[in-house]
């Protein structure tokens, strides 16, 4: 079952040979760690994932939450399930033990949430909010608020949410209407109404704390006038929880995520809704945008996660599915029947998830990695590198993770045929559960708008130009590469196609044609996704390249057939021989489509803006 | 309402100005038609769509269909709308008068069926499949076969079913087990399970007449030992239906198409299942074949279908959904909101779902065309033309059709942000319906191989040759026109890129390489559709200039300012436009990829067939 969740040996292999996230043990950070302790933290996830989470998730998909009267009742499978991964300390995993948490690398963190997702997506988005929830109180939030809600959140005594969207106001948070009207004790009275909040009301904790953006009467219009809030669903007065007038008016019914109550809040409906300013009025959108790479990256995540136990289950099904010949004893009936993983045109599908996922894992962690680095060094330099590269990859973990992890679900249905569309096998729900990752957390549309209009821009384009530069590093290690030289060659022009359009890019951006980089901002999205999961899997390749020459060499398998029977023999041998497979199906096969790509962003077609509405369709 | 399931104004461009199927009156089967008589029946299937199909589609797909005690019943609304749509005799529209059809050309009815799919998939697979049957038993059945049943199945009173599927036997036909034992009487007593059988148990009708593929005792094992049998849910004797020993063993729950009941059918559990030998024994698979044009066309058109409804309420959406500036005004909180269909990123994916509908469109009713050429042309090349045409069409529409489908509805969720995902908007149950069809009447890579296998090597490769010419006649034509040489230029260079790949698969054909052929099948089918679609589109867009220049010119208008004014008030013109839009957006962004493409699938790259099963992940 494990491996149904999990594929142990790469996960170790993108931590341990090639992010060698042994090296922040040099760091005082996490001079304590040690790989050991980071295997046991791994096999402990994992068994949880296994064991608790995964029970969980067909039954909370077929349950759903049910709303009754201003209550909603979770799939009754989560309430163990919730309380064991909080005991376990998961929630607070990597954040600072003076906090209540546990100090793990960022990294690794994620390779747990990877599980978890896996295991059960809509049951870790309670801690995931929550978590998101405890950071902003941690760093925003004064002595008092600290004292009150944070512990309790780390714990996942209290559940956290995150309350944006307002029915006028989803991708335009501007234009939110929920007001907050000052009191003469410094708290706030809220009123308002907020829908599509995660998590916004279930029976899971005793206490919901919502982080709610509304406008202060008077201050400004638009997203400069937005303060944010903590309003608990009970607050707290004279060490009493009581109500604070936080009504829940139902929950949607959705394609997915079933056991994820997906919430209308009204706030202040009887006028006795009181909420706590965080941090200074008017910096509601500053502040929510500290969290805004995290949450991303979870959702990233969440693409990831998908595709991995999607893959594992088609892999499986390939394996064990007894269906046809042999392709070259097709046309004979009393041919011995094989496992469809036998036939190229499933295997193709299978190498297609394994690349994507093997790429998105490591490009995933590799942000959490960077994110260490961030936290870990002494050197101010190094610091502003890691964290520029966080920023320009957020929006392509978050966008492409999430439109990729759904690929690769569509394509695992189709491996097991009619069985992929039924619900006794699990791909139909992960399908399913994966669509909403490509819309929330700003939709994928709004990603590529950031990584353009903003990633590309800001600090004179040195996001961009640094992430270049580490690859120029990259190469000049890899051009030396004599077996994988066709897919070096490959992934250069691919990078320079990259260049060469995020450089028109610049130049357009400052021109009346800058509506050209609105226009094809997804594309460029989806370019800087392909090169970015190439590099990846390149840099994998190269490793594991090496690798299977000293297995060779040790095995004194000089000629092809001496290595094959390596190959069929040994386990770590098979293992890398399929990493600079994937590295060499995906660049043939997706990043080779670079130049037309780059082609048609730069090609200045734009009678898509240029036509008028009833072009569309005449009403 | 009509609008969000059909463009009625598109359908009538391909009907008229693209195919002119008026052209058909000039031959002796259609001579009796006119355009006045087409739009009526036009009328008449939207009108039905609307009003009766639609409004049982969502309550079908929340009721489901009910098994209880080997008996399933189907969503309560089904039974008006089936009953409407037989009474209109929409059932056999274009099956000839003799036999109780309406004699209508083919291209018109996928028209009708586009609409009828858009208003609810599942219900129309009911008459679908009965038409299916139903032909089987016009073309095959005896006398006293079509004395029985073929009445009874054209009009609707019985339904029908094909049964190849058994729990071993998917792809692989040829493994099946039901077996058929000869009677006394010429009759056979059939035993044997089913699975996966589309309406294969329901209350709909008072019988269900099932087609289905058995081995005779002592036929040859493998597809040439396959017959096919007649075998009703009940049988007449003595005047009497009585039950012929066919059990439902229950239905699968299902990702989609919930009004549809996908059943497993037990038959002769009791030894007391008649069927009657359809043709002759031994036959059945090239019988079944005959269908199979039919069958996949018919999924193909499901994509469609799917493609058009979901486009059409994204399109809908995007003009009344407020939400954000215009572009130019994006930083000033006071500026008015406006629709999404003003945001580029939003026109882009409407863009991308107007185009492939259109040019599935296109392709559907050019291939229902080329039927009706066949059907009523007295000339025999001719009409061998249009069969080879239909033949190596038929796997590309049915697997991109289905694929490309997906993507609309996929893209479609995501125009409508968080409403996407839920229930209340129509799109994530188009979504989900629409995912069965890369699945059924040969999964998608069958298709592939289909094509790859079969279709590019019969008649020595004549089907390819004849299509090629096709498309070299209208590049003759097409190089003429000023205003869309870069579009053209970019098709040319796509069409020879076809040509190249399908060379170099004829030449690797006949090599120890072949294996590379059908690794990159599928790319191969994507490809060949990318083509298909481009050529469609471009067809279309070369009569759209024209008109609209005509339209231009009839106004004085010469400029570019007073051509603006035209489109914004003269609708005729803006569609064309639209029509030009359509062709420009999928050449310049999908088409252009057909070089990366052809690189990637004449690369030689097949490690994913050479590794071991262990490289894919250690277990």
């Amino acid at each position: 079952m494990a491996n149904l969740l999990v594929d142990e040996r790469d996960v170790k292999f993108v931590l341990y040979e090639q992010l060698d996230i042994e090296q922040l043990g040099n760091t005082a950070k996490y001079a304590e760690y040690s790989r050991d302790m980071y295997d046991m933290v791994l096999e402990q996830a994992w068994k949880l994932a296994e064991s608790e989470l995964a029970p969980a998730n067909r039954k909370g998909d077929l349950e759903g939450c049910i709303y009754e009267d201003g209550s909603v009742r979770v799939p009754e499978s989560y309430h163990r399930a919730y309380g064991m991964y909080c005991q376990g300390g998961w929630l607070a995993m990597a954040d600072r033990v003076e906090v209540g948490g546990q100090g793990l690398p960022v990294a690794l963190s994620l390779a747990a949430i990877e599980s978890f997702g896996a295991a059960n997506w809509s049951l870790i988005m309670f801690p995931g909010l929550t978590h998101g929830a405890a950071r902003l109180v941690e760093i925003f939030g004064t002595k008092e608020q600290r004292h009150i809600f944070m512990d309790k959140l780390y714990s996942g005594k209290w559940c956290g949410t995150m309350c944006l969207t307002e029915p006028q106001a989803g991708t335009d948070v501007g234009a939110l209407r929920t007001k907050a009207v000052r009191n003469a004790d410094g708290t706030y009275n809220i009123s308002g109404t907020k829908i599509f909040i995660s998590c916004g009301e279930h029976d899971l904790t005793e206490n919901i704390v919502h982080m709610v953006l509304a406008r202060v009467e008077g201050s400004p219009l638009g997203t400069k006038g937005i303060s944010i809030f903590i309003v608990p669903k009970k607050r707290l007065e004279n060490g009493q929880l009581i109500a604070n007038d936080v009504a829940c008016g139902g929950v949607e019914h959705k394609l997915g995520i079933h056991g994820s109550p997906t919430s209308v809040l009204n706030f202040g409906e009887n006028n006795n809704c009181i909420g706590y300013l965080l941090g200074e009025e008017n910096r509601g959108m500053r502040i929510m945008f500290q969290m805004m790479n995290e949450a991303r990256l979870f959702v990233g995540m969440q693409g990831l996660s998908h595709a991995t136990a999607a893959y594992l289950a088609a892999l499986q099904f390939a394996k064990e599915r007894i269906q046809g010949t042999e392709v070259d004893r097709m046309k004979d009936p009393t041919a011995p029947r094989v496992a469809i993983i036998k036939h190229p045109n499933v295997r193709r599908m299978l190498m297609f998830m394994k690349s994507v996922s093997e790429g998105l894992r490591a490009l995933l962690y590799y942000v959490g990695f960077c994110e260490d680095m961030v936290r870990s060094t002494t050197d101010e330099e190094e610091k502003e590198k890691y964290q520029d590269f966080i920023d320009i990859l957020i929006p392509v973990c978050k966008a492409y993770g999430s439109d990729m992890g759904f690929r690769v679900c569509e394509t695992a249905i189709q491996v097991h045929g009619g069985y992929g569309y039924c619900q006794e096998y699990p791909v139909e729900q992960h399908l399913r559960d994966c669509k909403i990752a490509s819309i929330y957390e700003g939709t994928n549309g709004i990603q590529a708008l950031d990584l353009v209009g903003r990633k590309l821009v800001i600090k004179r384009g040195q996001l961009f130009k640094r992430l270049i530069a580490e690859t120029e590093d990259f190469l000049k290690w890899a051009r030396r590469d004599f077996e994988l030289r066709e897919q070096v060659a490959l992934f250069e022009t691919a990078r320079e196609q990259l260049i060469h359009v995020t450089k028109y890019f610049g130049l357009k951006g400052m021109t009346e044609d800058y509506i050209e980089t609105l226009l094809y901002a997804t594309p460029y999205l989806e370019l800087f996704g392909d090169v970015a999961i190439g590099f990846m899997l390149l840099w994998q390749a190269l490793i594991a390249q090496r690798r299977l020459q000293e297995i060779y060499v040790d095995a004194g398998a000089t000629d092809t057939a001496s290595q094959k029977e390596v190959l069929a023999s040994n386990r770590s041998a098979a293992f890398y021989r399929g990493k600079v497979a994937s590295a060499e199906f995906f660049i043939t096969n997706v990043l080779s489509l670079s130049k037309g790509k780059a082609k048609a962003i730069m090609s200045g077609q734009r009678s898509v803006v240029d036509i008028p509405e009833e072009s569309f369709a005449l009403s």
